[in-house]
């Protein structure tokens, strides 16, 4: 409909992709699906909002975060208390309250949506982004193989995608909060927040941001220590167990650790590794961990990331605990295809177009486009009956590799891969192109 | 995370599936997606917000069903003049004016998202709801044969989703038009609107407010005659002339109209009919128009309109005529799920749960499973070692319907179908479901 001559800019924050880029994404969220899908998850999608007073519950950085949603006539009627979701684990929580005597649990769910966060656009963070999470949550306790399958999920999806190489960074919370109140600290979280900061802030920053707050440089040096640990094996609990510190806590987190890295070895080779310095800001993970990064682009941070916790939600009967990770789609593929790492062979999903002898044989045209569709293979109908070489071109601009010729051949039909030149006799009930050329191909470069 | 005993109830018009019923939901955009892409039309997401200066410019009910997004936090920032997209059109045509340079024309474009209006809520309309559009705009001119093609996607689209009967009525502007003007009549597009109350208000009462409005009882009486013609094949042509008027636009309309059915009847026989009733409100449409019922429930209105428009956008330089349709995918969901028309056989993507004998043997449970997954087998572990009769009532629960156990034939694993309760050796190496048991069915009730 004819608009007015009203801005057309992008907004900050808000990505939008080219239909080329559209279709990287497309085979970034099937493999995801897929994935979740043949790990029996079930998908489930909640609304875009919720009331504000869920929303902001949620720790001192979510406020001013929030995007508010209200009716634009409508006053200050009760939808001005509604705020769009920032990630999916607040609208799973009120699903699982709402829910619960529908559902069966222990409850394997995956939910890939779109969420809104009102925080400053830079590289890699956006406004509007879409997440891919998978949680399991039990009634009143979770059992802890859950904890050790998560990453084999994850490890399964990046292994179908070309993103390249990646490393699962896997810590057990049980393990820095044993290990402090064993060397004597009391402020767990506060420790924990500090430390935290290794990355940003490098060794000596951090230590002397604990002296500050009160531990002594020994307990510090300590607590660098601990943070210095990373196997991709077992042995972190003897590099552990040689820093002489003693806690029930770590013992157990020790043991958990060994679970999840025994678990990845055998299904997972080479893809998680025990990293004592993962911690996760949020203080509702109370066990295992998880980050994860691409071998090369450490600088982008965690572009996954989850944990376990004790309570999911509550209704005063029950909790629910449970265990979940969340990819950052928007995020991964906004470095991916803004660097040119990844790209599509071509900017639709038609394999194949069907020329035009002329006006009159459009019905012949589609008679072939039907036939093809009905097994499968994508295509259209040249728009207009222009000379071969035009319509030869109008595929080359798309990337379709092949042109088909109606009564080409005489009696029968022709198909020319455009790329070679070579044209051959084809019959649209039997033809099929390679199968790599069936779907456009999404490929990684360097 | 621990949540607050806030309020957990539904937020009216924001509907939510439960696991089996997002299984429906996932079914048919699957099938609309691979339909749509069958046919060679590009995917393209737009983002949730547009400037409230273009959402509130698309006409008077715009408005008031316009939902605005600010920054809880943010005060009175431009971010105030912000409002969630209520369709896929006013997005579309921003993102073609925005993007016209990096696309290729005709641009064939699919689009399945969520939209939002704060409209009151009621059977079949929603606040959010997910919408799936098709387009093919251009530049300048568009040819006339992509008003014959919209049906045929939209045919082959509902005749592979378990919806039952349906009926796709096209008509053509400019008969009704060209008619209103050789009979004497100039207000158009007031004659359409009132003409377009027939089915809610019944024929009487239409004459009464053609007659209101200026026209004389005959007008009026061919204007009723005209609305009453409807055929599934050419005749509507002769029907029309035996009313005896005459003017080159229903010249025009009757001509487009006549290659809109032939071409139905070629491709799509029986699912197309020429309806001269169907005028579709909205006054940017120029030539055909659709409108969609389903046999046998009329009364639930249009679930998939559309039609052609001679300018989607315009940049000053350029015009961009295009032709259009949209499937109500929500609306379509809540009536057919809500009347328990369609149902999934599980609410899980797991055909298969592997049994666990006890705790130790969890490792030997997930190499099936990781087998099974690697052959596309979607399947879960047991959750824990309880008796099998146990796991088969998890299996059960779920409408899961195979259980695997490792081991239990004594060399070698066995495979129960949980409906029969047939056993049967099996190797995950080779062990195949019968196709029509490894994804959910989705099947239509009576």
């Amino acid at each position: 409909m004819s608009t007015p001559q009203a801005k057309v800019t992008p907004i900050s924050g808000f990505p939008e992709f080219l239909p080329a880029e559209r279709i990287v994404e497309q085979r970034f969220l099937d493999v995801i699906r897929e994935t979740f899908e043949l790990h029996g998850f079930s998908s489930i999608e909640t609304r875009s909002i919720e009331p504000i007073e869920r929303l902001s519950s949620q720790g001192e950085d979510a406020d001013k975060e929030i995007y508010a949603v209200s009716r634009l006539a409508g006053g200050g009627d009760e939808e001005a208390r509604w705020g769009l979701h920032f990630d999916m684990t607040v609208p799973f929580a009120r699903y699982v309250l709402e829910n619960s005597g529908k559902l069966a649990f222990p409850f394997r769910r995956y939910q890939i949506q779109k969420a809104w966060r009102g925080e400053r656009p830079q590289e890699g963070r956006y406004r509007e982004f879409t997440q891919a999470d998978i949680d399991v949550v039990d009634v009143g306790q979770l059992s802890p193989h859950f904890e050790a399958e998560m990453p084999l999920v994850i490890a399964d999806v990046f292994s179908k995608f070309p993103v390249g190489e990646f490393v699962i960074q896997v810590n057990n919370r049980k393990i820095p909060n044993g290990f402090y109140q064993g060397i004597g600290l009391t402020d767990v979280i506060g420790t924990l927040r500090i430390v935290d900061k290794l990355d940003k802030i490098g060794p000596e920053k951090v230590k002397a941001l604990l002296v500050e707050s009160g531990a002594t440089p020994e307990q510090a040096d300590q607590c660098l220590a601990l943070a210095a640990i990373r196997t991709d094996d077992l042995s972190f609990v003897d590099r552990v167990r040689a820093l002489g510190v003693e806690h029930p806590l770590l013992d157990e987190g020790l043991e958990s650790l060994t679970e999840v890295i025994r678990t990845g070895m055998a299904h997972a080779p080479g893809k998680l590794v025990a990293d004592l310095r993962i911690a996760r800001g949020l203080d509702y993970y109370t066990g295992t961990v998880y980050e994860t990064q691409f071998i090369g682009h450490e600088s982008w941070g965690s572009f996954c990331s989850g944990g376990r916790y004790d309570a999911l939600a509550s209704d005063g009967r029950n909790t629910y605990p449970g265990v979940g990770i969340s990819i950052g789609v928007t995020r991964i593929l906004g470095l991916l295809i803004g660097s040119g790492l990844v790209t599509a062979s071509r900017s639709t999903p038609a394999a194949v177009l069907v020329a035009l002898k002329d006006d009159a044989s459009r019905e012949e045209a589609v008679a072939v486009a039907t036939e093809l569709r009905r097994r499968r293979i994508a295509c259209e109908v040249a728009p207009s009956a222009a000379k071969f070489g035009k319509q030869i071109r109008y595929a080359e601009r798309r990337g379709i590799p092949f042109v088909w010729f109606p009564g080409a051949g005489g009696s029968g039909d022709e198909v020319k891969d455009i790329r070679s030149g070579e044209q051959v006799p084809a019959d649209a009930s039997s033809w099929l192109p390679d199968p790599a050329d069936l779907v456009p191909a999404v490929t990684r470069i360097g």
